[in-house]
């Protein structure tokens, strides 16, 4: 037993338990708690098993899962960055690269190679699983504000607009299920009020 | 598009959104709040990831991760059975297969019928992908209570046969893995007092 490799491997494992109580804007399905990024990224790993079919590309799953799994662990130092915080949005690439380096370099070197590639692919989405990664994780969270009759979006006021801009490249992974999205998640709560429907109404 | 293909699936992810409530026994690392069945699944999910190398058998990564987040589902309706809880333990098998035949129902039938296939296949614990998954299983939630100077040992008077026939099956999967834990996470927290030595004891 290399006791050195698994004393690493294991303060990573332990470190990471910390994704657990990163809370996220939108609500779970019960419209009481929010999420947290550790519930988020199990959610969108259970539907790329289930919805990879879908994808506009062929994608290897269990890539597409292992980048899903731990896409936001940079969030542990970095915090949530909301998608529609401007100002957050800024800094945001910069503060998760420091965090990346400092959580992934917890690994044996192999590994933190592999898992810091993992999370720059994501980042970057240029490939078809990154590219699905992302209609997941888009997905995702809209569906859960569907379920809570748009809870989140209607605290925070946000527009039709904002939500198309920030769901620009969701089609890109699948385009049937950004189709499904839209007319099952947006669509209804946009005749209900609960998505602005422009900027300039507010 | 098959809209009623993925109504099926999109009601099943909602409905497993209640798995973020299920609340388990062991606490997360800050020793504060009790960690729940989503961020447990998630954690051993990449556990497996990470620590494969160490499978006693060949095993499918991809298998093991899908059969690890989806093995507590059931509890959804089943509720969480605690490892040391004797009775609670006789009606939990009877009670998670009728839960298993209600959730997994949601989906199309040939992932009904894969989902099905895959936790029955981590319940009997025959094959490699499950042995492994036993041993991820039982191996996170003893690291965060080493983590957290045995909390939920303490707190339900836990003595080592209890852990000792909880754990027989753990080394199936990986024997490095059991050794390990075993001397990191056990020896010292039996040392500290903080789990019994033997029933006779109390």
């Amino acid at each position: 037993m290399d006791k050195d490799r698994l004393d690493r491997q294991f303060a990573f494992i332990r470190e990471i338990d910390k994704e657990k109580a990163i809370t996220r804007q939108n609500y779970r399905s019960d419209g009481i708690c929010k999420e947290n990024d550790a519930e988020h990224a199990w959610h969108i790993a259970i539907m790329t098993l289930l919805l990879s079919e879908y994808a506009n590309e062929r994608i290897d799953v269990l890539r597409t899962v292992g980048m899903l799994l731990i896409h936001d662990l940079v969030e542990i130092d970095a915090g949530d960055t909301y998608a529609y915080d401007e100002d957050g949005i800024k800094t945001q690439h910069e503060r998760e690269k420091k965090a990346a380096e400092r959580i992934f370099g917890l690994l044996p070197d192999d590994q933190r190679q592999q898992l810091q590639a993992l999370w720059e692919e994501f980042e970057a989405g240029n490939t078809p699983e990154a590219r699905f990664a992302r209609t997941m994780d888009h997905i995702q969270p809209m569906m859960l504000n569907a379920a809570t009759d748009g809870k989140s979006w209607v605290e925070h006021g946000i527009c039709l607009d904002q939500i198309l801009a920030h769901n620009s490249n969701t089609a890109d992974g699948s385009q049937a299920l950004w189709a499904y999205a839209y007319e099952n998640f947006i669509v209804p709560n946009l005749a209900k009020g609960r998505i602005w429907e422009s900027s300039k109404e507010k």
